[in-house]
């Protein structure tokens, strides 16, 4: 039920250490959140490794078809760091140190400490454009449409304040939480009806169970999203009418 | 660093609710987790919204790409609940009613509470078979070379053990994590030579903060993978020598 109107992104997660199930990824829903007031859908993600030729593609097809794409880790100073040669081959572009930034990393070290390594930190593709970073110095950057942003969470989250004045804003997406006591396959054919009712929102079905037993549904959480406020309101009311015909008074939010 | 032969996965999380920040993820990592014994590498990921040609797209290129896929969520009775629709697609296949899932499903229910959204859950591409689902019933099932599962954590987990026994067995990969109280641009240079030492595996560099100042890198996790241990142990020797050679004695296992 998107509209095709919407200012879409991508996020781009690069490192072995993420697909490998040791870390946690924080950054993809982290992007999310931080794009919804922007009325930004973060509308695809992918992960890949630290294989160059992965970065390449996955740069390159996320570009062409989303207003933004924000990628995530690989531009520390290790071997490993590959992002920014990978970018800058997506878009065909050589990589050069940015003078900003040597400026900003050489200020940071004790002298004789700013070595070949921490070089690497600010070389960027041809053009690109810094992004603070007011956590540890090492900057991200802009080239065209996608932002170059750390993996570390909190200097990922740190730069998203330096992103924010880059970006359109469209109309952002309003979404309702109900929660009722009732198994979702019972009130489906009902929910649908009003899905179909309502085009211009997307109602999502999400089903929760008792704790601590989890023999059985135990309730479901609907959530109402659209950019056109009446219909939001307007479905949301049918839910709640839907709930209420069963003898169930939805609860605001979502289920904890 | 990956060897060409290892076995290679894929996951798609496919949910509106994961791209918006709302529900984080865990079953990436979870599944990358559960395929590690295996010697399966999870080797990429991709979320995508609940839209039926977006599904299609990524179940189409990564089915094509990898040994196995993992996709979770949209198997359940609701109208937003698209993931076999396009499964059926992506394969060119007709959507049945499994028998045994019919069944199963009949089975849980009180009578004339099995209703026609419920029945939705038993339909699977034509020549599926099913995956079992120890919590709530509703089964999962592979097509081909693609397993789909719910996107409960707790039911996407319990459908793994069912997923065991039909995996191939690869060499599974070792890992050994160093933890050193250095910054990793003093180790850049020298980590990035015992990189190169060691072609077969890899060497991964993630630094972290003090707490609960975040003002300087206060140390590194070195992190090596790869399917041959004497090479795997080289290298984490390498890095001792390394550490030792600047004065610190690495700690096993990673920065909390």
């Amino acid at each position: 039920m998107k509209e095709p109107s919407a200012l879409t992104a991508a996020v781009l997660v690069i490192g072995d250490e993420i697909l490998s199930g040791r870390t946690q990824d924080i950054n993809m829903a982290a992007i999310a959140r931080f794009l919804a007031p922007f009325g930004i859908d973060l509308h695809e993600a992918r992960f890949v490794p630290d294989v160059h030729g992965e970065i390449v593609t996955a740069v390159n097809a996320l570009r062409a078809r989303h207003g933004y794409v924000f990628t995530t880790g690989g531009i520390g100073p290790t071997h490993d760091d590959i992002t920014t040669d990978a970018v800058a081959a997506a878009f065909g572009l050589p990589v050069e140190p940015h003078p900003e930034a040597m400026a900003l990393l050489a200020s940071r070290y004790k002298p004789g400490e700013f070595n070949e390594a921490r070089q690497r930190m600010a070389r960027v593709p041809q053009g690109a454009s810094l992004i603070k970073n007011p956590v540890s110095v090492a900057p991200g950057y802009q080239i065209g449409n996608v932002f170059v942003l750390a993996g570390v969470p909190k200097i990922m989250q740190a730069m998203l304040e330096d992103v924010a004045p880059r970006l359109a804003r469209g109309a952002p997406v309003i979404s309702r939480s109900l929660t009722v006591r009732l198994a979702e396959g019972r009130i489906a054919k009902e929910l649908g009806a009003i899905q179909k009712a309502h085009a211009t929102v997307s109602i999502g079905s999400y089903p929760f169970f008792a704790e601590p037993g989890l023999s059985a549904f135990s309730g479901t959480t609907l959530i109402v999203r659209g950019r056109d406020a009446p219909e939001v309101v307007a479905a949301e009311r049918a839910i709640v009418s839907l709930a209420a015909s069963l003898g169930v008074q939805p609860e605001n939010g979502r289920n904890p």
